[in-house]
């Protein structure tokens, strides 16, 4: 029953978060949306600003992971490179509420050494494949630089999914060719 | 004096976004930031919701504009794609406060015509280069993958340059490495 109750309570956030930002979501149209009271969500969360650090951190918790999966393997395939970018993408296509709040936290709030920290394992991550497949330059700025390009790629598509849809027909077949294109042409 | 007055009203806002989304600037403290009376603001851009609106016409109205030059060319070099994406992308480092007001106006409001009509102008830029230099493919959901990337990779690099920016050492000196490496590689 506890876990129940925090997870609508969970759900109905990422629902409002389809449509509007962190900042103006209040704590009772939460409530309203999953059906508690406003004591409720400070009983399991202690308040909002607490309740959207949870999701922030669960949100990264799975992006890590699935980073750090990658950079633990000893080789890695142009298929599990491929394999690794349609997760990290879906993650963030289902998550957009998350990574809209995140770009305000960005705005708002200095970039801590903890924020640091989980950058720079996604960025391990996209260095593992791109020195991995792209030999033609083994200049760390080129590198970088590449890193970069793939990195924003997969970043920025969720943004695209709302707007330049259209433009782009039936969503998941057009990610796999994007996604096939950026590994293969590495 | 009407023009300066303006303007130091629009280059307050322009300080204030850099540091705070639209939503949660009030009118108040953009009347302390440009040295004038709220009834000033009211007199020149009739309420803060205008004023957005009008700083966001012209951020919009400069990337329309250079997008229109490229379309409007016969003919396209490397070297005019690099400076058009050169252009675009400094454009946004320096206007960041107005891409991520312009992410949450589309978080909470739907995608408009007007809007739909000015990314169209920009996905007609990039398409042209693209389809200029990029020789590996003629299907048109491939060359779509690589005008989203293309797009992707020079509209994200603002939000990196506060958060990944320590990785990559010299913004300006890195920023012509990359395009020019995202150009080239077409």
């Amino acid at each position: 029953m506890e876990e129940k109750t925090k997870d609508s309570i969970i759900q109905a956030t990422y629902e409002l978060l389809k449509h509007k930002d962190m900042n103006s979501i209040s704590i009772r149209e939460i409530a309203a949306k999953a059906n508690v009271n406003v004591a409720t969500i400070s009983y399991y969360f202690g308040g909002k600003a607490q309740l959207f650090s949870y999701l922030m951190e669960s949100y990264w918790a799975d992006l890590i992971e699935l980073c750090n999966e990658l950079i633990a393997r000893q080789e890695i395939t142009k298929e599990d490179s491929y394999e690794f970018c349609m997760r990290f993408m879906k993650k963030q296509m289902n998550s957009k509420g998350m990574v809209r709040s995140e770009q305000i936290m960005y705005q708002s709030s200095e970039i801590d050494s903890r924020l640091g920290e989980r950058l720079k394992i996604q960025f391990k991550a996209f260095h593992k494949i791109v020195t991995t497949f792209y030999q033609k330059s083994k200049d760390e700025s080129v590198i970088r630089a590449k890193v970069i390009a793939l990195f924003s790629a997969l970043c920025f598509f969720s943004y695209w999914n709302e707007t330049v849809i259209p433009l782009v027909g039936d969503v998941d077949s057009f990610m796999e060719i994007y996604v096939r294109q950026l590994i293969d042409e590495l």
